[in-house]
């Protein structure tokens, strides 16, 4: 029996969970900031670069992620603080991508990047994904193929989203990056210009175990080819956007020129209350919570998956982040699919999977998955919400069958 | 007698007074917020086009600004919310703009908005100033030129800072409003499309008597021909950066994915903020003490000029806004003068009015000019600032003599 107008479940959302946001912690350092001797200051324009205690801040904690000191690679001059990752992205494809350019990226990856390089007529190439994240050698294929039809000239960098990936969960191991970083360097002659990796760190914080592998700005001892954002939104406020990137020298003004036309920097206030929750350790112990609501969440996923979908789905299980990647046996699930269509009916939202595939005339786009993010929804709707998804796929399953 | 190396006294940035910063306000408001039933809300993401309550609440301050009811012209669906005025001039443009496009300018402007149409390969062309704003006799000799030279196809829209202007202090009369967008409507057929006016109205509402004009938005009765950008950062708080737009219907898709792509929405931390300002009537409150204290900083820097350089300045005195703008009678001002170089020394910096300047082969860039910001600056200091000021023209007379 279906309920005749079920209220809306969405999968589909990004967000992060309202019931963990960190009001009381907010407001106990907004009150100390805006008390203290600096309180003017915060509510003052900043600088472009960012705030200077918070920039210290991130590459101290950088730094202490890899296990590495802060110096030459993990350097103040290095790092911008933006609005969020996604306006680096932004900055970054218009700095380095002209009309035509090419960028790699995984296949599938963050369909909003996909969205950012349409806008700039930037064409997206994809590379294969394994388990333990990139297809090395698919990689090299590709980029063996751009040479040979003169096209690796266009070539601008690799989008790597490394840890616990939008949309499919998977970390690229840091011996794959390495290799990644090998390769790129390896094709720079050919291209004429530096072949970025530009590692999109978003979801780093959020490993369920709260280990990490080390970035590629580790790896990359030149200091020179690695591109790192990175973001406080979600590991603490997504209200309170402040992101950051760690940029080659040779990429800093150009970004801050950009950025300054932008917006002159990132709004100070914010920026002095995520120092503040830096500073005093408010940030790490919300963290610790936070790990532990989202591994209840995605436990609730699979096991819903499990109990209700496992005749109709195949899924990955996730060590981080906000999504499980997974895949409708027996139909379609894009936007026009009838699986969509009928999930709707049926009160459930999810990002269907085609949308996080470059238009790649090198593959026919996969069309059989979907992204259902535990991010926002609460556990019982998780649940219900994956009931229904199944229900759906049964009465697919049974149209075919 | 000059000191060695007196501290240096900025009359050059255009930020607002540190003092006047509402620090007891914000830290009441967003504690308000944050321990109210909407504080998790307020840490949560918002959407791309702003909280829903501030674009009402802005679109009832906009229309009691200018007498006007809510409705179709002050629409909240017409309404943005963005970073900062800043973010949307840089949206606009890559909305509007292609390389090549030609945007019409008053002659001096903002130059940052220079800065972001020269970013995007767009030129600009200047429309000389009169005291009571655009010289619109020169507007139409220049769209007939631009019609003659088959350039108009070319323009897309004529960007107006229409109130205590930065640089000059000048605002545009709304009879002079009205002629300006009847004059580019009788153009539109010869450009074949629209052609906008934007209206930049940053310092609208730090009009030292209080008074305001009204707004291009209500002279354009079709709501189409109109983009109005105001901010909040200004009169509010510069660290707490929230600006909006009210934009022509058909340009709300369009601005709208741009800033998708950008971040999504700006901070919801920050519009709740606002929200909460203008909702509770603290920040007429505080932009009631902050029109005192500006309009006292503006006297104080005229009445420096008439103390100590009557004999080398001459300028305008301004009814708002946060800037004074003057002429040097016998020397350069720009950046590689001996004028410049003489204050840097004397320990006191300005914008050189050549910065303001489009680069337009039309006519010679006037090099003369200096801004005087008394935004930033303590009264004491912009005193003594004015004061070096007066001694660097002195020796450049003596110099000349």
């Amino acid at each position: 029996m279906t309920l005749a107008r079920p209220e809306l479940i969405s999968l589909a959302a990004g967000f992060t969970d309202t019931a963990t946001l960190p009001t009381r912690e907010a407001r106990r350092l907004l009150t100390q900031i805006l008390e203290g001797a600096d309180g003017p200051n915060a509510l003052q324009y900043g600088s472009t670069a960012g705030l200077p205690r918070l920039r210290t801040l991130t590459v101290e904690h950088l730094a202490r992620l890899d296990g590495a000191k802060p110096g030459r690679v993990y350097g103040v001059d290095r790092t911008v603080m933006t609005s969020g990752s996604q306006q680096l992205l932004y900055i970054l494809s218009e700095a380095l991508c002209d009309p035509g350019d090419i960028v790699l990226v995984e296949d599938p990856t963050y369909f909003v990047y996909l969205g950012i390089l349409q806008s700039h007529g930037v064409l997206a190439r994809g590379v294969r994904m394994e388990a333990d994240g990139l297809d090395v050698d698919h990689l090299e294929q590709v980029l063996t193929d751009l040479k040979k039809r003169r096209l690796i000239q266009r070539l601008k960098l690799l989008y790597l989203v490394s840890y616990y990936q939008n949309p499919t969960g998977i970390t690229t191991s840091s011996e794959k990056k390495a290799r990644v970083l090998a390769l790129l360097r390896e094709f720079e002659e050919a291209a004429g210009h530096p072949l970025y990796l530009l590692e999109d760190a978003a979801y780093r914080e959020l490993a369920f175990d709260g280990r990490t592998a080390v970035s590629a700005l580790k790896l990359d001892t030149s200091g020179e080819r690695v591109i790192y954002t990175g973001t406080y939104s979600k590991p603490f406020a997504t209200g309170a956007r402040i992101g950051f990137g760690m940029l080659p020298p040779e990429l800093v003004d150009t970004v801050l020129n950009i950025k300054g036309n932008h917006d002159f920097g990132s709004a100070n206030l914010l920026q002095h209350l995520l120092a503040e929750a830096l500073g005093t350790g408010a940030y790490d112990q919300h963290l610790a919570s936070l790990r532990k609501r989202y591994a209840e969440k995605a436990r609730v996923t699979v096991q819903s998956l499990e109990q209700y979908g496992g005749d109709y789905f195949s899924w990955d299980t996730p060590g981080g982040g906000l999504y499980v990647w997974a895949r409708l046996k027996a139909a379609r699930t894009g936007p026009r699919s009838r699986f969509f269509e009928t999930s709707l009916k049926r009160g459930v939202l999810y990002v269907p999977g085609e949308y996080c595939y470059a238009d790649d005339p090198g593959r026919p786009k996969p069309n059989h998955e979907l992204r259902l993010s535990f991010g926002a929804a609460k556990p019982e709707d998780i649940q219900e919400g994956v009931r229904r998804l199944a229900l759906a796929a049964k009465a697919e399953t049974r149209k075919r069958g």
